[in-house]
């Protein structure tokens, strides 16, 4: 990673020394920036997604906007299930709409295997660009779906409140659930990988919805494809971060999975997580995003909150506990940048004595 | 409460032996029940509200229909609210709506001070009903919002996914959302002491919307309006129940708030939180509402995992880890009471040899 000048996100996912905490934002390429909202006036957000000039542009808006830490490559979860077969839309007021959802053998069978150099080839042409333009500035990330979020949407067809319809395959017809969340693992992997190829220099894998499981049914139906991901990846060094939404409860296994760094959401104690799995993965998260609603000095408190309970040393890369929010002022993303930079030196006073000597 | 046929409820309440655990479905007086939807057919929701007959009708239903050990007072958390004065809607599609939301002081200032008796006398009417047509078969519970859950409601106007305005309200002008808070601690208090002056043998309090609150967030603004309930609620020995759901990260200061059982949502271990808190209160839940869309075997085997993770001895009582869906087989509810009803006498032998010498 030396061609890299800012590599500070890389070192924390190692838990290598750093000077001070990195810091991104979930959904940091989006509606909150005014610079987003003019390239989102010329095109649609599937249009921008397929087009790699575009979301190139917008993957490096954060970090001359704002002045983030890290890049993450703009795009969305759900091309991969389209790029599987699916028909996708993308509604103003609804949000991602499958008008076919799956929901018996017969759906599923439609499901084809991708091959990401050709039916996810723009995803890759813009993660090539971007990384040409970032020139180095800092790394840049990809992602995708957990193998459960995915299904969750193909079987719902559009956002849901209960998840009736993906639980009750999961009760009714659990079979049919394993063969799908098993190629969508192996997609996901696949689609993984050749991110990395094209210049990714991290992957994190979006598992939104692990938190409607129960304990025994998350470990059945998602943490076990999120495992298989991660096993199936080619990768070097770059770091496997797992973002797994509500899922207090399966911390321990999470840590297992083969994942380098956990994402938390802001219900989670970072200090006491630190506690039960820093040993074994770096952290990621966790403030409010509601907090970017707040002033300066209340942005200043909560911040440092949350760096004070991570602690001393490395292994924490600070980000909300979920995504920006769009009515957000992007003054308040850049001020808590800045206050991250300069509040985080404290804690890792000793890592930089020790690089320097 | 000699004069109940069946006390196991209230027993199991206060970890007072129990031949079997009992069992309760939060929501069971709603639409899953084919005898509910023809009462909702000659009139509209908050019509039934406030109809004290039509009111208690469907409150007793479950336990004919079902077999519940208890039942709750059919009505609506956001009946307090309307009595403070605030228009109050219920659409079809959209839900709950407060057209004129509370987003600042002067909004605030309109919110009267409340008079069960008068200003929620259809209420009150309703439980002095329908515990006399119970007629001492099972106990009645009544319930209220969280002080926390009505302003979220009262400050957004609606539904709300990222609850944007009171965390507005929260972060920049924390001293009118605990003036709102603490004026609502009054009225539940109030209200709630006048349902169990009314026959209501015991009282739950929702705190539907805690876990979209960071951990030191829930401890100022739900928490403490929680334990000011219910140290103001006026009661002999009927106990108080506190469901919060996802607040996974403060289960020992819920236990501490006064209340007598802790309701759980279904992420939960309720063999892990009972080692935890099991010593100070009893614990009420957890089955995921969903997996009464399952079949009966299915059911069955999620249901003795619950009773097995809570074990033997009292304190335990069975529920869902949220309301029950309104699309599911009301067959499958009842096949569930009676699976609970069966499976549970195993982990009270003990306490039945206890009973009976």
């Amino acid at each position: 990673m030396s061609e890299l000048k800012n590599d500070l996100f890389l070192r924390a996912c190692r838990k290598e020394p750093v000077e001070r905490t990195p810091i991104w934002i979930m959904r940091q390429a989006g509606r909150y920036l005014s610079e987003y909202k003019k390239v989102r006036e010329k095109a649609d957000f599937i249009t921008m997604c397929q087009t790699p000039e575009l979301a190139a542009e917008v993957t490096i808006q954060p970090v001359d906007v704002i002045g983030v830490d890290a890049a993450i490559i703009f795009s969305d979860i759900l091309v991969v299930p389209q790029a599987m077969g699916m028909e996708f839309q993308m509604i103003e007021s609804k949000g991602p709409v499958f008008p076919h959802p799956i929901r018996n053998e017969e759906d599923a069978r439609n499901l084809k295997d991708i091959d990401p150099a050709k039916d996810l080839k723009y995803v890759l042409d813009a993660v090539s660009l971007a990384k040409k333009e970032l020139d180095g500035r800092v790394p840049l990330i990809g992602f995708a779906g957990s193998p459960w979020t995915l299904l969750t949407y193909m079987v719902e067809g559009k956002g849901s409140k209960n998840f009736s319809y993906v639980k009750k395959m999961v009760y009714n017809n659990p079979q049919l659930a394993h063969r799908v969340l098993d190629k969508l693992a192996v997609a996901v992997a696949k689609y993984l990988s050749a991110k990395i190829d094209a210049g990714a220099n991290a992957v994190q894998i979006f598992d939104t919805w692990g938190g409607v499981l129960s304990p025994s049914d998350f470990e059945e139906f998602s943490l076990r494809y999120i495992t298989k991901v991660i096993s199936e990846i080619k990768r070097n060094r770059e770091p496997v971060i797992v973002f797994s939404k509500g899922v207090h409860h399966s911390l321990d296994k999470l840590s297992n999975t083969g994942a380098d760094v956990i994402g938390l959401d802001w219900t989670m104690d970072l200090g006491e997580v630190r506690k039960k799995i820093g040993g074994k993965v770096a952290l990621q998260g966790n403030l409010d995003p509601t907090v970017l609603y707040a002033g300066e000095n209340k942005i200043r408190e909560e911040a440092v909150k949350v760096i004070s309970s991570y602690g001393e040393g490395s292994g924490h890369i600070f980000n909300l506990g979920h995504g920006i929010l769009p009515d957000v002022d992007q003054e308040k993303a850049k001020a808590l940048v800045q206050i991250v930079k300069e509040e985080s030196k404290a804690v890792h006073r000793r890592d930089a004595k020790t690089q320097r000597f």
